[in-house]
């Protein structure tokens, strides 16, 4: 779609990059925390382990995920002409993914409930520049903890035909809903694609620990993710950022390959500077172009896809600075060469709120401006 | 900046274009109004010429400008900091150029006169993010015509250090404005960018041509342009409205370099559909994506700097539409290697109406997102 596209930094700085990340896991590390399963899974890749803290020699890492990865897979949608191709050349684009309140239409704020859950649904499905109706596009609150992924699961699967992801709000739920699917995964095919979150500075939560071993011994997807606020959770400057970054990441690609290899994974980084003075992320900065550059030129040389965020913004509503951020947000993850992009409709308030009048706007403008290219 | 940078078509693509331009430029040619001089130069480089019809070899001309015109030149400001290299990789912004209304910051609409216009020059010079502070920022209605293009580039002059383009009001007002420069243009430098229009379908005026030559044995630059409406003044596809365009700009670039080899000049072209049903032309659509980046790639053959047009929208306000479509029109510029891009501040309504909201936003935005890349 973009010929060679947009790039950062050339190979050379890509390799110094990459051989900062394996200073930082050889001397450093990963924490592990609460899932003695990942400890022996990197101690059978040769890792130094103390007590949750696990050491590993980078490059070797690098060649483990390289040599079982795929560099690209299918995406099942409920029917063929649904289901998408993720890293095969053009960006599939997922709506927001996260937001507790939701902006309706006539300006009035709200707690996300099932029901709206269920019309935004039906509008990502509408939305014919959306390949996937994502997950979690607002928040469910009122249900039972027992009950609310289901009934997720239930509303994309009802109210649309395209690709979904799976849950992450526990091990347990995650499984539900794998059981749900009506065929297993199989080599180069997965139903639900998964948001593994590490919690930066390079550790591992046991939730996400659990989700990613279970995705993986179920062979469905993960996008094993680092979301780093930059000088809050991750060096201010965009190189170092990566750093810990990809060092983050790596251990939990390599997590997924020794649980499932061949496994389809995809690689996501991003990182927004933390505004000192308010104490909360800003979405919509350049400096996160830089970054989102750069992670995608990583996971290409490890020849792997790569999550972009595109739509993001601190806008309030959407004008101006909604369009205008959201617009180069998406476009420099496309140009990149990122497979799977997020939030690429309805992020407002720096994820803090699902806006529709935002998501029908990017919803048929990702299709008008990205299926013309 | 962009590394290899966003491309739309292959070489071999490419080559079939400049072979359908030959054929163009063969069988059917372009008109010259009312201008002996500019035949003539044409039957110099071996044109046959009929009335004011020229039929020429598109490869020839092609092999002739690239053999003289400059890869890249210094646009003179009024101090050497403010000056700037055009054709180094990194584009250089310029504010909209022609619109006949201002929008001001309250919300209230005007016709443009030499106050707002002066106000308007001081906004460009303070924004960071523009390089230049372009010229008709607006229409300036209300004085004579001969002390228009005095008073607007005595402003230029006043109110900024930064470089600024020539007016092209007539051969006359030209060659005053080239008079008030403080030292004439040398190789590889000038201190005025000219925007030469082609009247498409393959056809130049006679005020076009008068001012092309003009600026030219002044070693002045021009941007030799073609902008057309598909549907209207041109083939609807892309594809064929670049032939087209092409065909014009080639002799027009080709004019330039015998009235003054190694003369700076700009490749420019820019094709929007028009709209069958409103009867206007459509700024923003994705289609002139596709033009502006094949544009890119034919100037890069030919090897001179190209203009490209950020900021377009028909949004009548500066909301998200606008934001949206003004953000994707200046990175397709960018990111597709344009040199010089008009435009990228201030745009409004299909280009009707100067909006000093939008000029202030993007004066910003410009400096924040592309300097930190």
């Amino acid at each position: 779609m973009f010929g060679a596209g947009v790039r950062a930094a050339t190979d050379e700085q890509l390799e110094l990059i990459e051989s900062k990340v394996d200073v930082l896991l050889e001397t450093v590390g990963v924490d592990l925390q609460g899932h003695p399963g990942s400890l022996e899974a990197m101690r059978s890749l040769g890792a130094k382990v103390d007590g949750e803290r696990v050491q590993i020699n980078g490059a070797a890492l690098r060649e483990f995920v390289s040599a079982h990865a795929p560099s690209s897979f299918l995406w099942r949608g409920a029917k063929p002409n649904t289901s998408i191709h993720i890293g095969d050349g053009k960006p599939a684009f997922l709506p927001v993914y996260g937001p507790p309140n939701v902006r309706l239409g006539d300006g009035s704020r709200m707690m996300g409930d099932i029901d709206i859950y269920r019309d935004l649904i039906s509008l990502c499905h509408e939305a014919k520049g959306l390949h996937s109706t994502g997950f979690m596009v607002c928040f469910v609150h009122g249900l039972s903890e027992a009950e609310t992924h289901l009934q997720m699961a239930q509303a994309h699967i009802e109210l649309s035909d395209k690709p979904f992801m799976g849950t992450v709000m526990s091990r347990e739920a995650l499984l539900e809903v794998v059981n749900m699917m009506p065929s297993p995964a199989t080599s180069g095919e997965c139903n639900l694609v998964h948001l593994i979150n590490a919690t930066p500075p390079l550790t591992y939560q046991k939730k996400p620990l659990e989700c990613l071993q279970a995705a993986s011994e179920n062979a469905e997807c993960s996008i094993v993710s680092s979301y780093m606020m930059m000088g809050a959770t991750s060096p201010v400057s965009p190189a170092a950022a990566v750093v810990q970054g990809y060092a983050e990441i790596l251990v939990g690609l390599a997590l997924n390959q020794v649980y499932c290899p061949g496994c389809p994974v995809v690689f996501g980084m991003y990182a927004m500077p933390f505004c000192m003075k308010n104490m909360i992320p800003v979405f919509g900065d350049p400096i996160s172009a830089k970054v989102q550059l750069l992670a995608s030129q990583l996971a290409s040389r490890l020849g792997i896809p790569s999550r972009g965020d595109g739509g993001l913004t601190n806008a309030k509503l959407d004008d101006a600075q909604a369009g205008y951020d959201g617009a180069n947000a998406t476009f420099i993850a496309a140009a990149g060469g990122s497979d799977l992009i997020l939030h690429s409709a309805g992020w407002a308030e720096g994820g803090r709120c699902t806006d529709v009048n935002k998501l029908v706007r990017e919803g048929q403008v990702l299709h008008d401006f990205y299926g013309s290219l």
